[in-house]
């Protein structure tokens, strides 16, 4: 397996808040990534903008463009197009490692809470969608403003890295130490990773009531 | 409502690793603790042993005294004795502020995970069965073995506090905020308590993988 900084990271869904501020990032470390929308064009607005900020290599396709031209593939998309688009990207995504780092969350007068998935969680519905994928889940707690915005040079969060390849995980959590401050820690297999995402409700009340970005570090590790 | 410190703290379920852990942290900050038990003798044993080790005023009766003589009750039942044990003390809770601390789990070959609950969580659960009392849920991620150890001066540790009552989650916070190094946090309303039970499955996957006691901090609040 090629190391980490020479991979080429492909962000589906690099055009929202969540995979621009980590493409922002992974451009900053060095590592060359390539956009991925569902039309080639705004991937490349996207791409020109973050190349720009994080003054890294930068490129835009559509998302089954960005699938095959990458080496590792973070899943940032919205939850409501999360199947359809995996599911069409079966063969682009085959062998590789996929990050999924998405939150299936509603919001009502109650404020966030976690909806229901068939599967049990987004990553598994991704497993199932992607049987010659290598899936992961990892980065549903970043906070899309304070990765956007570089002058924070340390980023106070721990990434958990769930997965049941032992591998893929571990070049996961090497993405996540790509970010400074920023640790990637093994956090359990792919069945537990519905308390994960949801967790983000969690996060998302907290940053209501104390007026925060709030994210998590796990003590003792 | 009385100020933390002069409350009766009661531990159903104070038998057992998390529930004495907790009592002994509680007894030795000088709160009033009475364990609870389905035998009010093995109560008495536990208190006996608590009192010792923390220095503090602990009783022990079984669990319908416990819960008749305590101010705020926390429930550290086994999972599958939850439902049952709390049913039964709906009049002896009613009125009262009630901390659930389960973590509804299984484990099989491939480790631990969250079991499914109809209600949608323990806490939740709680909730249904003790329509009088204000169910909050809190104290889920707590080392039992960190607890039990007061040479362990300073517990690194976020305690999220979930319930949608304000007044009770304020009242639950304190009682974690009396643990050296332990900060009580607002966590979400109750419907969003079922994956702060189960991420305990992913702290128990990282405490094997890393041969550590992990916990949780919450950044920027």
């Amino acid at each position: 397996m090629a190391e980490v900084h020479e991979m080429t990271v492909g962000v589906l869904g690099g055009t929202g808040a969540q995979g621009k501020g980590l493409a922002i990032r992974w451009a900053a470390a060095g590592l060359r990534v390539v956009i991925g929308s569902r039309k080639a064009e705004r991937a490349q607005d996207a791409a020109r903008e973050i190349a720009e900020i994080a003054d890294g290599q930068v490129t835009g396709e559509d998302n089954a463009g960005c699938a095959a031209a990458a080496d590792v593939v973070l899943a940032a998309l919205p939850w409501d197009a999360h199947a359809d688009t995996l599911g069409a990207l079966r063969e682009q995504l085959a062998g590789k490692i996929v990050i999924d780092c998405v939150n299936p969350l509603g919001f009502d007068k109650q404020g966030p809470f976690a909806l229901d998935v068939p599967e049990g969680s987004a990553a598994q519905q991704a497993a199932a969608l992607l049987p010659d994928s290598r899936v992961t889940a990892a980065f549903h707690h970043v906070s899309a403003v304070t990765l956007a915005d570089l002058s924070v040079e340390h980023v106070d969060l721990d990434v958990l890295v769930l997965g049941d390849d032992r591998e893929a995980t571990d070049v996961v959590r090497e993405l996540a130490d790509v970010i400074p401050g920023v640790r990637g820690i093994f956090g359990g297999r792919l069945r537990n990773a519905h308390q994960v995402e949801a967790l983000t409700a969690n996060l998302i009340a907290i940053n209501r009531r104390y007026k925060a970005h709030a994210g998590v570090r796990i003590t003792d590790v």
